[in-house]
């Protein structure tokens, strides 16, 4: 056995979904509920009508390699050499932490509370990595100064998650513009892995920046998982400068070759009709309304819910100390699903993360539940 | 940038690929020409207006992975949890060499002439890697004493792949008893992984056998890319022990978390009528006598074809130190695509692979200018 796969924790999260009972409410799902668009896989169909099912090449078929980059836009970023299409975004991330860093020199910097698959990646490849963590009484800001504070000599990536999952926060520009600045007065490049899996979930006046706009070491990964509830499709992206991404695609070939061709279509097909990338939002925004009000008349404290389809919630002191075990009593006595802060590394303790994305009756009752169960442990 | 991707060759095959022109005569394919069956399809589609497309789970659809188990029916492997649902076999071979191998300790031994993914994700993954060869002059026939000769005191895991690509040919049932018999003398185990991409294309009276028949330490890495002619559904397992399963699923959810939920489908219909993984082998049996009929008329020396779909064959003496540079010519002077043999390892020097995948004329017709190539280089 790999010695390095002892040492990967298994996943609270999935520790916490076995013990759910049927009649539970579940705030702690990670995908959509929503039912995709059925037309992009009529094309698809089409096409393997007409055309069979032969391997594209390895990097996605070149339409929709060029349709990514124009839609992303990112300076020096905008052709399909700029892009290497994967098996989802957590290939992405894979393909950025492998075909980038030396594991031998290198250390990455990860900032919390986030996806604890990004830790478990770098362990996979023996990469020395490690976090650094935004304000619980700020809400857990994005904030370049506390990022820059925390560079190592070796540091060579960092990863970001913007809108973030578990906090629902975003970057502000700002903050991206002053972490871009402090990197540029590094001798070497420190690349920056920023996951914008959320990025069609947003709830800011505008589109939440982007670190690729203004960094030119930025690597973007990307996915149609949560903007056109396609989980499934297993159609991801990553996206950055032409020679880290032949590196890239260099793994990738070596991993499994290529994504699916049938789920290229069906990507091709929502590319062509890029509006479809939003087409969801409006649901989100009546969804998080319902959240935010009964949040609201509940008294429940809570990061601001800038994006994606999570709210980060503070526990009252009585229960603080011990996410696990509060997501443990809620889910006992209770019957509500939620996932434990810690879940998203040491920066999450004495918060929880709820998925608003159930039925509005099961939200609203599930919001209510988790009030009775603060007020009783104050 | 990762220095283990420095160190690994760009594919010969696409180099000779790239110089293609059009009206070329293809004989270097690696995949089938056949149309697939749409009614799988078609089922995936009632699926996905049904349900949406949600992640399976990690290790790929319950009742697929059942219907894996129980169609391969391997001793002590025939349950859902020896069966891991993958990014096609190049995902399944990945997983076996990340998961299994510590890259401190342990030797990989390859069997040669051999499809050069393998020494490649060894070089990826760190891990030491020798080759032994079969003998030429017996047509590269599977011999278990080569391989037990070849052992080192560090090899932990030996790569087979029957039927074979490039040789076309199938380990006898008697050289696999006699390989799992002499491993079974050593202290410690050794891990077989065979790659039996090509399990449902052979022209034998039976099946070729398995290791996984008579080793319990067998990895197999299987698709639906060949059978069905699905190379673009990206659809294939990795069966084994229990316990190396468990340790490949945690690869397999870092890396992409699950195949494509729609590929799962896809295939969970081939498998409730299992006599569709059978349904193209009349077609490459009739084209296969095609071959064999023209090289024999033109006299042109191969390797026996028992599997697969290609044809590994002699180049005469003036040709036989080059293969590569006889590949070239053949198609700057005579427009046939061919794939040299030291594409595959050294010991395919001196060969050449034909894939006899294309229509029955280009294939005659290829063959031809094959032989007159031959005959005015002998």
């Amino acid at each position: 056995m790999n010695p390095r796969l002892a040492g990967i924790a298994p996943s609270l999260i999935r520790a916490i979904n076995a013990r759910k009972r049927p009649g539970d409410i579940d705030l702690g799902l990670g995908e959509p509920t929503l039912r995709p668009d059925v037309a992009p896989f009529e094309a698809a169909m089409e096409v393997v009508r007409r055309e069979g099912l032969p391997y594209t090449p390895n990097a996605g078929l070149l339409e929709l390699r060029e349709a990514i980059a124009r839609q992303h836009a990112f300076p020096g970023m905008d052709a399909a050499a700029n892009v290497c299409v994967t098996v989802g975004s957590e290939e992405a991330l894979y393909l950025a932490i492998k075909a980038v860093l030396d594991p031998a020199r290198d250390e990455v910097l990860i900032v919390e509370p986030c996806y604890l698959a990004y830790p478990k990646l770098c362990a996979l490849e023996g990469i020395r990595h490690r976090s650094v963590a935004f304000d619980a009484d700020d809400g857990f800001r994005p904030s370049a100064a506390r990022v820059l504070e925390a560079l190592g000599p070796d540091t060579r990536m960092i990863i970001i998650n913007t809108p973030c999952n578990p906090t629902g926060r975003a970057w502000p520009a700002a903050e991206l513009r002053a972490l871009a600045d402090g990197l540029a007065e590094r001798a070497d490049p420190v690349y920056v892995l920023s996951d914008e899996v959320y990025r069609e979930l947003y709830y800011t006046a505008d589109r939440p920046a982007s670190i690729a706009d203004v960094h030119s070491h930025a690597l973007v990964a990307g996915s149609l998982s949560k903007s056109n509830a396609l989980t499934g499709l297993r159609l991801g992206w990553l996206i950055g400068g032409e020679k880290l991404i032949a590196d890239a695609i260099k793994v990738h070939q070596l991993v499994n070759t290529a994504a699916s061709t049938f789920s290229n279509h069906v990507a091709l097909e929502i590319f062509r009709r890029p509006e479809s990338l939003a087409a969801h939002r409006p649901l989100y925004e009546r969804q998080r309304a319902l959240l935010l009000e009964s949040l609201e008349r509940h008294g429940v404290a809570h990061a601001p819910v800038e994006g994606a389809f999570y709210c980060f919630v503070r526990l009252p002191p009585a229960l603080v100390a011990d996410s696990l075990a509060a997501a443990g009593r809620l889910l006992e006595e209770h019957r509500v699903v939620t996932v434990p802060g810690i879940a998203f590394g040491a920066a999450g303790e004495g918060w929880l993360r709820l998925s608003w994305v159930a039925a509005p009756d099961a939200l609203t009752t599930g919001i209510e539940r988790i009030a009775a169960f603060f007020a009783a442990n104050p």
